[in-house]
């Protein structure tokens, strides 16, 4: 499954599934896993998931609940307690006064995004995007036959659209402009003064009684790395304006809570009601377990950890960054977030795609094409993510030398 | 928040909002949280969901795949031994043999709707379904831009749709037809004869190369209440061709485990590429916990602990089923499955929204208005669940037989 990149005709399916494609690095998780069988030791560097499991804190959460019972629906939007903690996380790592009432807790960020969406985007309607960027967020915008048009992003502008390609590109079908940062696959952070020139641009763009809205994809939030002494990387919600502005969450990456399927929107107020009511019809509400396990996700002690697998991150890009430099893959903008390296490997191959095959075959080296993230120059790049402890980074910085050598 | 019908103009919703309702029932459960408030002892029969928690020995599988930290993402489709265990239940129970790769596990049955549905409509398709009806299948339609065309149902045919009705209702546009056996909110259950007459009419309705597809809901299955000595109730798996069918079914109601959000999709072998290719964007996967947890559903122990339950439930609709028709709410058609009677109210009031806020406010006993269910006479419907206890339905009747002396 999951290997074409165009349905059989014969079943006619709906025409949306002729835009949305399989994960390429499928293919790769397969043969690394058929090599796996095969007695060789792959290192596992295409895997966009932490390699660290739920903190202790959040398990033990989780199983108190289901001592208690709680196992049944919750309200649509989340429960209130949880709603609450997250708004006492934005104020106080952040500073900012969000109220619980414009927080919708979703089943997963995914979740959220479907709901963001679905409520602003009618068939034909376009969004824009950059590319290189994850593909599942073109995906949302095929699932309801909208448009996503894409923003091609390169290295010197960090892999961010600019303020004249947003406008160039902005149309008279343009719904929303969807960012991420730290984004992924470039780690790619915006500053809050680009948030807010591009919030203004985008309001700017509101046509009648249309809103432009922007939409923020935060889910590595958290996983940025500061010099010390250096600001704490900025929410789209500390901007001034946030009635055009969604900013969605989760809790798999930074609070290492993937499996659990466990994600959040903050909306603008007017755009609740629709919110929620779509919520009530399409998922019910989020998973209750995951939701009660997430209540321990703030404490001090869960926090601890989560600092400290920051910590672990960084030692890992601040290793690769120039060992693969010096191997010939090209990180012109250095990733401030998330936990991967978007790298040019033009100097080394032609096809980022063979290149992968190849390094895999050759090295037990897995690491994913840069078809995967768009269609803006995918055959120059490939990602590395850095969801492998120290010692098996080093092992396959050896690799790759031999493999470069040859 | 979820109060009004239409959205409000001014910030464009995307046009399938119009189309999208809240649950009128939200309005009930307000007045009845409110009233209980107040110190008023409010008897609960307007909740679709059992009062029962998760067995424990599913809280217990769920507990050990934590502590064996089984909190990452598992493949899109879910995880192998859980769809093993799927289809051996199917086996077991009634003799159907279904190969486990044609199983998905999903974020809730919702999760397989939507799955289902946006792999099958394009804007503009029309799909079948009976009014009256859950009402959340016709907004997955109206989720994807489709047009969901009611076939209105009634007690003679036990609320659901006749041959003669799906081929007159059925047009060019047709794509499929949804059915729910045991359905809510009537309880009503298709022999495996009655299936398969609508199977081979919906597959005669193909066209060209494109086939017409049959989705039936069979998540209240398991709560089915055959007399000693009678056959089980049929899934449509049993059915001679499933090429076109899709069954959805859910661990929430059978299970107990509403809150968990699982369910699952058995699908014909030539859609599932399309729907793993799905899943794996808009879902990632199902959540893992519950993923575990529900290996657990399928053992002795677990089954004996729903067998138990089911057992309860059909004591509570014998108890109902005389006492309410003795207060003239008229259940023409015996519901064998499920745990809702839906039941014609005109006999009282002409008004069943006004009627149902009347026994609320004077006898605390909360029942659902027939327009959560669609809008073939709502009027004359409400729905009682009986998600509550022996004791509780007696108080309820008491009540009731007060206010109808009055």
């Amino acid at each position: 499954m999951g290997t074409h990149n165009k349905p059989d005709k014969k079943i006619n399916l709906a025409s949306r599934m002729d835009f949305i494609e399989p994960f390429h690095v499928m293919r790769v998780l397969k043969r690394a896993k058929e090599m796996q069988k095969d007695g060789h030791d792959v290192i596992h560097m295409e895997v966009g998931e932490p390699d660290f499991s739920t903190p202790e804190p959040i398990i033990a959460a989780a199983k108190k609940a289901l001592n208690r019972g709680l196992t049944q629906y919750t309200p649509a939007a989340g429960i209130l307690e949880l709603r609450e903690a997250i708004a006492n996380f934005y104020a106080e790592r952040y500073g900012v006064d969000i109220s619980p009432q414009r927080i919708l807790i979703t089943p997963g960020a995914t979740g959220a995004l479907q709901l963001v969406l679905a409520v602003l985007v009618n068939p034909g309607d376009e969004v824009l995007l950059p590319d290189p960027g994850y593909p599942c967020n073109r995906h949302y915008v095929e699932l309801f036959n909208g448009k996503p048009v894409a923003i091609n992003s390169d290295a010197q502008n960090r892999y961010q659209p600019t303020l004249q390609d947003i406008k160039q590109k902005w149309s008279e079908r343009s719904r929303a402009l969807m960012l991420a940062s730290p984004a992924n696959p470039t780690g790619s952070v915006l500053s809050k003064q680009e948030l807010s020139d591009i919030s203004r641009l985008v309001l700017k763009q509101s046509q009648g009684s249309q809103t432009a809205a922007l939409i923020v994809d935060e889910i590595y939030h958290g996983l940025t790395y500061e010099e010390p002494g250096e600001e704490r990387t900025a929410t789209a919600l500390s901007l001034e304006n946030t009635d055009n502005l969604f900013v969605i969450n989760s809790f798999s990456k930074y609070f290492g809570m993937t499996g659990w399927r466990l994600g959040w929107v903050v909306a603008p107020q007017k755009y609740l009601e629709a919110l929620d009511r779509l919520a009530q019809n399409i998922f019910l509400c989020a998973p209750t377990p995951a939701q009660y396990a997430a209540l321990a996700a703030f404490s001090d002690e869960s926090l601890e950890i989560m600092e400290q697998r920051r910590n672990e991150f960084k030692k890992r890009r601040d290793l690769l960054l120039p060992e693969l430099s010096n191997l010939g893959f090209k990180i012109a903008a250095v990733p401030q977030g998330a936990f991967y390296l978007y790298a040019d490997c033009s100097a080394i191959s032609a096809d980022s795609m063979m290149l992968s095959s190849r390094i895999l075959e050759k090295t037990g080296v897995a690491i994913t094409p840069g078809l995967d993230f768009g269609m803006h120059r995918p055959e120059q790049y490939v990602r590395f993510a850095y969801t492998t402890d120290m010692e098996r980074l080093q092992q396959a910085i050896e690799r790759l030398l031999k493999f470069i050598q040859k």
